[in-house]
């Protein structure tokens, strides 16, 4: 069973609104099982929004329309599914009684416009969700030989969402008579590129190729990590998740080190729990970060059981007055370390990360953008590592987070 | 000119990541004055690619393929264009060189899959701007007795935006012969609601329909405020320049206080610069926004000039310790105070911002989520302020970042 999207609304393709919808409708179509191979937007045009239906049609076993469900001159979409089955539009009276109750409940008069509601396709049905004004609707047309089946859905996000659900997907799972079950899991690495990752994968990968057991996707996410993520089909949700947990070992064990989480948890996540299950306080002294570090550590809820503070020492003069650095070069090994050091000390933490470095776009020091010298300090030893990142400014901060923090996890992670 | 978008990615389809590439391609090319009428996402199968490419180059002069130039196995977008041109792929010795030489400059060995990223569609040449490794292809090809032109950019964001700005709308509007100038300002205010603003704007907002002179948009954007753009079209920059500039100027003084860029910077970009200009510098004292302040002001190159740190303090015992604060309640006006006073104390700084509240989701001391106290200090007096903020825990620290900034620019703007 292969189902298209097409969201219309010209304030998507001018950008004015990124469509969110589609990617909601598409997630929910792979969890049950249908294919979406061809998504796309169109404005609010009677003609090309008819020429998408058409072309989807010619190529899927169902479309979902959505959006063009409002009172105004702009939504069509009615008009263009109408075309396409080459019917009129009829006003449906339940359809009218209903907007027209919805109007008086509120106390407020119902404008004429709102009656374009109440007209659907000849031989159309309503979808029974009904939980805004703009009513669903549902159409079955013969194209290439076979039924194929429209469905229209408001773009507005919860109402398109509880019709989604409460509707669509079951009329769909039914018309394809599925009984399978899709799952995911999300492995997140540090420390190596998307293609040294998948070379090491290479071998394991051709190899869940040929069985079909599950694929592997990978996802560049930036601060995020790199993502590897393997998702399967079977009959049942118990028989999903145990697949998935054999693969994820398989992958898992594959990547050693660079994995930080096999439950799609962030860099920030897994330290603050290596740190709580240890009874360790955590502490940042940042420079090129600039606040960064903490601000993603406490981004996290229930970090206050962990994080004490942190100290942004951006001039020179707070590394040497606050954190104790002696006076001398700042982007250097032994800068980051006491800086690691005075945080602890300061702060009154267990373990600490600092990062001194440039981010650009100028040199300093004699150190191009890029260059960044951070260091962990866990049961009073300091360790420094120089990196060099890649990418702007906003890049070389974040790549800088991540990776100070991923040092500071295969620490602890070896520390019990 | 019509140009139409696909989004190549099968994690687009499934939703594991919503399509914002194609919202900026949108709206990019409308700003230019080209019309975009349908946008696609396809997943990475060879023939799909081919088919939705195909189908775009029947209805439109132009397609810009947005992603799936990585080094892996996945990353097909070039196969699928040489398929549509009927053309093998060729290894280009340029780009592998390059490719080459910034792996060697990172000090790492090159993957054997990058050399991928190194071959072009036979006939195709690549575009001048490289930010990445990914090279972006321009390829041409005959279509309905016409020559119709395939851009194929990397789906990073920030790799596909400049060479999108830098090589493919100066290519693009030139096959045009786009006569039209199209600009925009961006003006930004803090401090009221869209329904507010609208209000206030509406007669204004009025005459510009009328007129056609302009056209006006608003457009909330969390932590970079609420922005109100003004577009307008003309036959020379200078002449919309002239246009818009004017309109800037009225819409500015109707808001007043509210504005607090007529230049789309950001709050911290404002603040630093007025700052500077009065040879100030400057620091911050977090609780609930953990360093986000700091974080955020260090994004802006040059920062250093002004800024001179943070300290984040996350436990009481940091507050009390390192800031000054007197043992008692910690999130009320005098605890906030003192963070602001303590702030320019240890990090030497002339002016401070503080702030200490509730991002939720538990209550603290009594107080709800969205509860935030913050405070100035500018010449060594303080100014306590109380904020109820809506959101969840994310939005709390995000809004209560610009609010505290704003207190700050309303001070120093007044200052002199």
């Amino acid at each position: 069973m292969r189902c298209e999207v097409i969201a219309v609304g010209t304030e998507l393709l001018l950008g004015q609104i990124v469509d969110t919808n589609s990617a909601f409708i598409g997630e929910q179509l792979s969890m049950v099982g249908i294919d979406s191979f061809f998504q796309s937007k169109v404005g609010d045009n009677r003609l090309r929004i008819a020429q998408a239906i058409q072309i989807a049609l010619g190529r899927s076993d169902a479309v979902i329309v959505c959006g063009g469900l409002g009172p105004t001159q702009d939504d069509i979409t009615r008009d263009a599914i109408a075309d396409v089955m080459g019917v009129p539009l009829v006003r449906d009276p339940l359809i009218e009684d209903r907007i027209r109750a919805m109007f008086m409940s509120r106390g407020r008069q119902m404008p004429s416009n709102n009656l374009r509601q109440a007209e659907v396709p000849a031989g159309a049905s309503v979808l029974p969700v009904q939980p805004g004004t703009a009513p669903g609707i549902r159409a079955t047309v013969a194209a290439g030989g076979q039924d194929k089946v429209i469905y229209a859905l408001p773009g507005v996000p919860w109402e398109m969402q509880e019709m989604l659900v409460g509707a669509v997907l079951p009329d769909l799972s039914e018309r394809a008579g599925l009984a399978s079950v899709i799952g995911s899991r999300v492995i997140r690495t540090w420390g190596h590129s998307e293609s040294a990752l998948a070379e090491r994968l290479a071998p394991y990968h051709d190899e869940l190729d040929q069985s079909g057991r599950a694929t592997l996707a990978f996802l560049a996410s930036g601060i995020e990590g790199l993502k590897v993520r393997l998702t399967t089909r079977a009959d049942s949700h118990r028989e999903v998740q145990r697949t998935l947990g054999r693969e994820v070992d398989r992958v898992a064990s594959l990547l050693g080190d660079a994995v930080f989480s096999t439950d799609d948890e962030s860099m920030e996540e897994v330290v603050l729990a290596l740190c709580e299950s240890q009874g360790l306080t955590l502490g940042t002294a940042e420079s090129v970060t600039g606040g960064l570090i903490a601000s993603r550590l406490t981004e996290v809820a229930g970090s206050s059981r962990v994080f004490r503070g942190a100290v942004v020492s951006y001039a020179s003069e707070v590394k040497f007055d606050l954190l104790g650095v002696r006076p001398g070069p700042v982007i250097c090994d032994e800068a980051a370390g006491e800086m690691a050091l005075g945080a602890c000390r300061v702060l009154g933490c267990d373990v600490s990360v600092a990062v001194t470095g440039v981010a650009g776009p100028d040199p300093q020091e004699g150190h191009g953008p890029g260059t960044v010298f951070c260091a962990t300090c866990v049961d009073g030893e300091v360790r420094p590592k120089m990196l060099r990142l890649p990418g702007d400014r906003r890049r070389v901060r974040q790549f800088a987070c991540i990776s100070v923090l991923d040092l500071l996890r295969m620490r602890l992670s070896k520390r019990v």
